[in-house]
């Protein structure tokens, strides 16, 4: 049994009412061609990513070359840890709505769960990933549930002057600005009209069980469409205010630096990371008898297309797969190689949206202009011997 | 001439039409009481600021015992600056409109003259102003003209995805970020919506003529009820764009830093210094014969009362006069002090606003609590000797 299937048959298990929106059942016909073929094994990349020099906060990266099911088991989805990995227990966990609202409320476990259950399948990427050479595993696709945060925030109420709206993790740690150094708990924030779309979850489950620790028990903020950063863990505290924050992982950290042209002047540029790019990527290349095949994933946007360039051939088109136009979730995609030359090949894929953007080629001027390592959506090539 | 009156008159050689909505001529009866009486003289205050550390960046401050018009002239108007003075020509400048927007825009000076003038009576003052020992005159008030921002705005038509709004000058200084030095021009940003906020001026007018070159000629932003630092001087681009602007002035420097509590826990908040606080000082004491007045000004909203305490005194009410009940300009009050015991003494004064809020005790724990300068709206104490 593949952990797709047995993610699948989870979700089942919890009745076919609560999962009629759920993508994953809609596409039943590709829904196993992305595994590595029966009697087939897989060709591994040659450029491997360099060791994790940070494994403290990187904690868990996807490996490519294992990824056979479109929903991403738990214990293969990559985790980033800003601080401490909070023990928080559904007897003594809270979640506070407060600040400038009407009617501040705290709710339980018992309480979120007795509410609306609402599902969506999102692919997650850190924003950091494939920004430094030790990580390209940063993403990873889930079907989340829990309740929607609108109601709840319009049952809160924002008071007059409310624009923004923080979530605060439980999870906490030292922080220097000017001659102050604090314990910050982790925290970030968006624009009330942002926090109030329809597609936000306090989330209490991640492929059909409660969440695992590392990836924010009991409750986590998920943002459908935003980076991994926004989708805050182990959630305690929705504050509404009236003036932006700017804390550590707002204004300091998760901050995109360019140097962009205007009117002929040089000006650097400092934004927010924020919602998700077009990004797709080779997964794995496998192998079964004479026959080659190239496989990947595309996310960030509803997917139209993938092709992929070998060496330095034609662009030529994938066939998508498994969730090729779902709103938030990843596509899977695939090409047949036939029966390739021995020797070093590699391969490049880039995406097309539903909208017509195209992943930019890594020498784009607007990702060339960049001195940090968030949001590279940048093509990717991988490397691969074909014996 | 008092410097009040010159402006006033340079006011109405303007016309009377484009001057309908401006307040200063709608309080003829209390004009002139601030001015020190025919005859009397200023008790200085004991406790004059420290001396000023960075005249490179704060460059002028409002003498507090000289005010004596509600608009402040321009050259004893404040003046931060925080990089160099750039020396702009009407010849020359231009301001793009650009980003994320339909019609993009190069407007000259004789563009913006050529549309609709409005004017705003509003005090502008420095969100660190009375944070520091020798910081204290941060404020003043003007009559600002220009361009309204909203149909300009309209007219260039933000696209889908545009949220946010960069205003740059022309100012420029060097940052360090991580390993990067860079060249960043001065530059803040809104949300769209408080761009489009019907008051915002693209100001080539302060007091009826040409914004003087360190006020940012030829044009600056004005944003009536935010502190200065959104008020961007020089302002050469307009931008749109789709995540938050996170530069040193919105990120790094006027961020709020404040120890608070939660639900019995403590956390740190980071807030951007956005909206202006209710706000008050004695301004001067004056004597003529043995009468004493005490005169001050309150901002930072609609002010509906002043009341002011002598020593540890009771709160008296003080008289409002010019600019009472205005909704972005300072009002004026006095107070009769009659004939107080020789000796030194203490004047206290608090402002309360039209929504009923009162400017804090300097030891509120909300003030307390702060461990940054920026938004220190404490009650103002002032000492004087009494012959």
């Amino acid at each position: 049994m593949t952990p797709s299937t047995s993610s699948r048959r989870t979700l089942v298990k919890r009745g076919g009412a609560a999962l009629a929106g759920l993508s994953v059942l809609r596409l039943a016909g590709p829904a196993h061609a992305f595994q590595t073929p029966t009697g087939g094994e897989v060709v591994p990349w040659l450029d491997q990513p360099e060791p994790n020099p940070v494994p403290e906060a990187i904690v868990r990266q996807l490996d490519w070359e294992r990824l056979d099911s479109w929903l991403t088991p738990p214990d293969q989805f990559f985790v980033i840890k800003h601080y401490n990995e909070p023990a928080l227990t559904e007897t003594d966990w809270r979640l506070e709505i407060g600040g400038l609202v009407e009617r501040p409320m705290t709710l339980s476990l018992a309480d979120l769960r007795a509410r609306a259950r609402h599902e969506v399948a999102f692919t997650l990427e850190c924003s950091g990933n494939t920004g430094l050479p030790f990580f390209a595993g940063g993403v990873g696709n889930a079907a989340w549930a829990g309740a929607p945060l609108a109601p709840l925030l319009e049952e809160a109420g924002a008071r007059d002057g409310g624009i923004e709206v923080v979530f605060w993790g439980a999870d906490a740690g030292e922080q220097t600005r000017g001659e102050v150094t604090i314990t910050e708990r982790f925290a970030r924030s968006m624009s009330l009209a942002d926090a109030l779309g329809s597609d936000n979850l306090l989330a209490y489950e991640m492929n059909g069980a409660a969440l695992p620790s590392l990836h924010g028990y009991p409750v986590r903020l998920i943002a459908p469409g935003w980076y991994g950063v926004a989708n805050v863990k182990w959630l305690t505290r929705i504050e509404v205010r009236d003036s932006r924050y700017q804390g550590h992982f707002m204004a300091r950290d998760y901050v995109t630096i360019r140097e962009e042209e205007r009117d002929g002047e040089t000006v650097w540029t400092f934004t927010s990371v924020a919602r998700d790019r077009l990004k797709s990527a080779p997964a794995k290349v496998t192998k079964r008898g004479d026959g080659y095949q190239i496989m990947g994933a595309a996310w960030g946007a509803p997917i139209a297309g993938v092709e992929v360039r070998i060496d330095d051939g034609e662009w030529r088109p994938a066939t998508l797969g498994e969730g090729a136009g779902e709103e938030y979730a990843w596509a899977f995609w695939t090409l047949d190689w036939g029966t390739p030359d021995p020797g070093e090949h590699s391969v490049t894929s880039r995406a097309t949206a539903a909208d017509g953007e195209v992943q930019p080629a890594p020498d784009d001027p607007f990702l060339a202009a960049k001195t940090t390592y968030w949001e590279s959506n940048g093509q990717i090539t991988r490397r691969v011997r074909i014996a």
